[in-house]
């Protein structure tokens, strides 16, 4: 192997010990390292398999340890706790290109070393060898849109509320109302994959005679993004029957699955998969602690994922609009250098998003490649879903054309109605 | 399906809004709740799907927000943050007993609610129906016991070090140390799985030639936890070639692989699976977010681990004592009310456990149905490796016999350099 097969990973780190020693720390934990230095880690193990501190960026100090439990080097200054960016390099050759035993490498037995009070995985960077093992997104931003037939614009999507409790039945009526209202997407709730009172495939069936019926109809076939999150079989079987009845999308939790089962389903589905990242706030929501969603995407898409939910600007949980922004744009960026394939997928704009988010949304993203799901701000649009659908497109061609909300609602209802309702 | 065929989830919480309105969000979100209200949610709906607030208990008030981005109700005063401890409920009806489903409603997207400047998943309730599904453990305490040949006494465990960079040949020679100081059990490093320095079957050829040889010439066989971590038909691969080489169990780093695939093990095992939680500290160290280990563990119990690491007594690490302790008398402790099995497993006590933590463990767990694992407890023993593992075993004697070990040492030597060695 090649020295550019190494795997890079950055932190930003807590700790009362000096910054190299911490680093080091971490670097020996992660690959040769013993409490004990024990017979066989000779020189020459450690040169072919320690892992390096690349990189080391001093940030500014904090009052107070993030988290309980750190320990102070002898004589140490309490008060005192640094904060810095480390960027370690593994050799491939210490894992492989497997994701499980890499993950067993960059965010295994680190969090809880006591030489931090803060450790968060925030970035890494894999070598392509990867790209022999797994698969990528099948379908990626260009296969999205050409399956669910939207291009020059986002995809706007919606979602099945309530989100338990509906029956087939229901579950296909109130489908029936979004794909007359003009969606291109629609998604289960998380929450609803297979429960006794709506079974999967009943409810597939259901939906797809309402959206195949629609599509013959307007020519539009709308793509409904199934919850077919379970077990291995049971997902692999959900995803046949999905296709057998002309769907165009499956949607899994990945922190339910994990990452084999997800590679599994990829080598298996004819069908984009929209990763669900429910579970992330427990990884990402401390600053000190967990993993970065640039991060943590990065294996996801690997392993096969096609879209991923970013939240939105503006959005009602706890993250920040930078944070969204950056998530994004990462969906977007290239993991590899061509002529790899860049694994590249569509970000899920969602989270309390309206007519009001458009404008920001692309001025800081600069695209429209990426889905903007919104639930209220379709179906509670004063004049109804329909007119939802459209002040959203409305006030997306706004944004692209730089044109300020309020002069593109001038001669356009649904969005002067839309912006009194959201707006607020 | 009766009352009874409920799940309950109790989480740790603060926030800055009344302790019934920010119980009631949680429940609201995680079932049938929705920003706008929609058609669909009538009261019918809601009363066979709601969540239910069971309990609700305040704890005392802390000073600042645990987590960023939390919210205030309007009016709110930014002083002061409850905390309290929540046990929802939910109906078995919303889900089924899919343990990814389960998890997409009980630490799905909870933790990011803007409501909460604080919430971790502390411990849950599973109604037995999901022992239909799941097999849970196959061997648990007595069977490994049974494998091990190992009874009324601790199992005695060590660890291959480093935990890269050694070849199959280096790695038995290593175990031909282990296995000839008397140990019970010895496992592969979470970071050694299947690297191409280090290939799993060469690997475990190797090992198992020498642990078969010493089992032919002692009639005691050691086992050995091969880490066959990787992607589902790797895995299952590897088991196979354990299997046939005479091998006696299997580890699999529980948070690189998810719960399907240990679920698809479970099923194809014919061997104890050492549940390796590495990765654990991201979603357990901080007390303001995540999962305790109480809760986790159970998950996997159900998916079938037999064993499971705990950490240990003053460890290495950041976890206190109370919550070691409680995690292995939670391991102990049956899941499910007979007569359905109770799930039980074995907790592994490691990281810096040596002769002196004997006593201490067994005060607070009051059994010895645990494996205690040394690693620089065993190695670097003054008189060496036998004498390390002789030590750790009259160290669990006068522990089990209530005799001070200053005491027990007096006629030992073994424990005197042990208590000189590791004493400090």
């Amino acid at each position: 192997m090649t020295s550019s097969d190494r795997v890079t990973a950055t932190y930003l780190i807590e700790t009362a010990f000096p910054l190299e020693q911490a680093a080091t720390t971490m670097a020996g934990e992660q690959s040769t390292g013993t409490f004990v230095r024990v017979p066989g880690e000779t020189d020459a193990l450690r040169e072919a398999h320690a892992a390096r501190v690349e990189e080391l960026v001093e940030l500014g100090d904090v009052a107070a340890p993030s988290l309980p439990g750190s320990g102070l080097p002898k004589g140490g200054d309490d008060a005192r706790r640094r904060t810095a960016r480390v960027t370690l390099s593994w050799p491939l050759a210490n894992f492989g290109p497997s994701l499980p035993n890499l993950l067993a490498a960059i965010a295994g037995n680190l969090s809880e070393l006591k030489a931090f009070s803060g450790l968060k995985l925030v970035d890494l960077k894999l070598p392509p060898t990867f790209l022999d093992r797994y698969q990528g997104p099948q379908f990626g931003v260009a296969g999205t849109r050409a399956l669910a037939g939207v291009h020059d614009r986002p995809i706007i999507g919606t979602i099945i509320k309530p989100s338990v409790g509906l029956s087939p039945e229901a579950t296909a009526e109130q489908v029936r109302v979004l794909v007359e209202a003009g969606v291109d997407f629609i998604k289960d709730d998380e929450l609803q994959a297979d429960g006794p009172h709506c079974p999967f495939d009943a409810r597939i069936s259901a939906v797809m005679r309402v959206i195949r019926d629609h599509a013959d109809r307007t020519g539009k076939k709308v793509m409904y993004a199934a919850n077919l999150t379970g077990e291995i079989d049971e997902m692999l079987a959900r995803h046949d029957h999905v296709l057998a009845e002309g769907g165009t999308c499956i949607m899994a939790s990945m922190n339910s699955i994990g990452l084999p089962a997800m590679k599994v389903l990829r080598a298996h589905s004819q069908l984009p998969i929209h990763g669900h990242r429910n579970g992330w706030g427990m990884l990402g929501r401390s600053p000190a602690l967990g993993m970065s969603y640039i991060a943590f995407q990065k294996l996801w898409r690997l392993a096969g994922i096609d879209h991923t939910h970013v939240n939105g600007i503006d959005n009602k949980f706890c993250e920040t609009n930078e944070s969204v922004i950056a998530s994004a744009r990462e969906c977007l960026t290239p993991m590899f250098d061509a002529p790899h394939p860049g694994c590249e997928i569509l970000p899920v704009f969602s989270s309390g998003q309206s007519v009001m988010q458009a404008a920001a949304t692309y001025q800081a993203l600069g695209t429209t490649d990426l889905m903007f799901a919104a639930g209220g701000g379709i179906m509670a649009h004063p004049h109804g879903p329909a007119a939802g659908v459209r002040a959203l497109l409305l006030a997306w061609e706004a944004a692209v054309a730089g044109v300020p909300l309020a002069d593109a609602a001038r001669d356009a209802p649904e969005l002067r109605a839309a912006m009194g309702a959201f707006g607020g």
